[in-house]
């Protein structure tokens, strides 16, 4: 028996899930619903995938000669989970009619923390999200940030998080948003949303965030420094990280000291749209001393929550263990361990 | 009697250096000498200044239509100072003509500390530069920090400073210099070497800094984090800060978040280039708690050196005391206090 999965929201982050769900042996994804009569949606349908409109735009579809398979709401009947893809603050306003149809949905990291049950990011909170019917996976950030934090914690007492974000302006297709040539201090008052939002899944952790945004559209970057009981070894650290699912380290030998460089490596391997939905970790930007660790990675903001998207349909339905639905997602969607290069 | 001054370099910082000298009352500009005839070189004739090159250009500056005032030898001869301005590492090997010469310099940033007898930054070690042959002036993101902790120290004990550069990856005149999408640790094996040049000025200071270069050319922006004695208050630091020579605040009520948006103000100001020599300050950034203390400011890379350089040469001949000498700088070049906006 699968579970039936429908998908409302078909962007960057829709589409990607959508193809993820496909590779799940677990999952059949239904269809997915759209609001913008677009390249996207013709997309869609090129690829088999059932697309379903809301009720007032079906018209708008026909006349750009898109054919649907239904209504939204017809989707959001059949499917037994909606993983709800919209763009930021939509998703809430979406939440009435899941609960209007008594279907429970899995919300992204532009909502609120109170849209859902339980904030989740996989490696973290796996179990506390088991039969939740309202699930928020965090942003692209947090969801960075955390893997990293939760990866650490299991072979270290940590004290202190101080992140400093070096955020991309926008995804590769956007052509309206910026900036071109600023930096952009995002926000200028601090803590920037991201340390709230990272206490949301791992609670009562002392962390700080300080967010900028720069002209680039490929990755962000984060600059982390953490306090930590002891003194760990710097190969220490880089075994404990590299041990973990969903990050992967780049060796010194590589090279490699930027994302182009690692988008390169991405596309030479072939990969789908070249996401990368570990994060990327530099091995050899790990420095500690006195209890103090400094350290930077990459995070591919297109790509990097599609993992727990699929995990959090799993704990709703107590489908799989943690360590079982993770290995799946990661194994159905070819993700690597230890090394990029 | 004006000290006498000739600028070895005419690029972007030569030529800032050599307006701010022709405006000091104690200064007398003899001239620039510079290696590429270019449009650079044709703006000094434009403006006045007697232009000298090394002996063997003298036939290229001729076959451009550029004529010459003399060779680079005898503007070093006639000068009191040098002010080396050229590209990094150019500087350590002009050293052995200014010692042949017997004729004292003042070094950039992009030179070793070991080329002069003292790293400078005039608000926090100007007397130590009193009567010293060789002046290195640090670059410009350490002038940037080292402002900022200077000031911060008048009235508060710094136990650990924790920065994060995030460099612009070129200035607007430079045309082969990127990335243009990509954000690029600089370097990935931490701390970035700005750290060990805070230190060449601030003897013992804790420092740890990580620098991350990004697609823009107008200015740097740090994100810094300090910890000192006792908790101070969000309006203590921000009086302090305000209180020095160049640093300058933004408030909360301009709605500046970006260096395009400070930038924006020196062109309506009509500072000549948009230059802004000045530290600038987001006052709504600072965030203070448990004597931790989190703050942002930029620093405009192609200027926040010019002042220091006067400031360099003063101290150099004894000419003025500290106080005396920046108020001077600075009233001659229109520098602001307290607020920008």
């Amino acid at each position: 028996m699968k579970i039936k999965v429908g998908i409302n929201g078909y962007g960057t982050i829709g589409k990607r899930i959508a193809d993820a769900l496909i590779k799940q042996p677990d999952m059949e994804l239904v269809g997915v619903s759209k609001q913008s009569a677009n390249y996207e949606a013709l997309m869609a349908i090129k690829k088999g995938i059932k697309l379903f409109v809301d009720e007032n735009s079906v018209e708008k579809f026909r006349n750009a000669g898109i054919e649907v398979s239904g209504t939204r709401l017809e989707m959001i009947r059949e499917a037994q989970v909606i993983i709800d893809a919209t763009p930021d603050g939509v998703g809430a306003k979406n939440k009435a009619l899941y609960l209007s149809e008594n279907k429970p949905a899995i919300f992204q990291g532009g909502e609120e923390p109170e849209v859902a049950d339980v904030s989740f990011s996989a490696l973290c909170n796996y179990d506390e999200a088991k039969g939740k019917n309202y699930i928020r996976v965090v942003s692209c950030n947090t969801t960075g940030m955390l893997r990293i934090i939760c990866a650490l914690r299991k072979n270290f007492k940590i004290k202190k998080v101080r992140v400093v974000l070096i955020r991309r302006a926008a995804d590769p297709k956007e052509v309206k948003r910026g900036p071109i040539n600023s930096i952009l201090l995002n926000p200028v008052e601090l803590p920037s949303h991201h340390a709230d939002d990272a206490k949301t899944v791992v609670k009562g952790l002392d962390i700080f965030t300080m967010a900028y945004v720069v002209p680039t559209t490929l990755m962000h970057v984060h600059a982390m420094n953490l306090q930590v009981e002891g003194n760990p070894s710097k190969e220490d650290i880089i075994k404990t990280i590299e041990s973990s699912n969903r990050i992967i380290g780049i060796s010194k030998g590589s090279g490699i000291a930027s994302t182009a460089e690692i988008i390169e490596v991405a596309r030479d391997m072939g990969r789908p749209r070249y996401d990368l939905p570990e994060v990327i970790f530099f091995e050899d930007s790990v420095h500690s001393s006195n209890g103090e660790i400094f350290l930077s990675y990459a995070v591919h903001q297109e790509s990097i929550v599609v993992p727990e998207n699929i995990d959090a349909v799993r704990a709703m339905f107590g489908m799989k263990e943690k360590e079982e639905s993770i290995g799946l997602t990661d194994s159905a969607l070819g993700l690597l361990r230890g090394r990029l290069v």
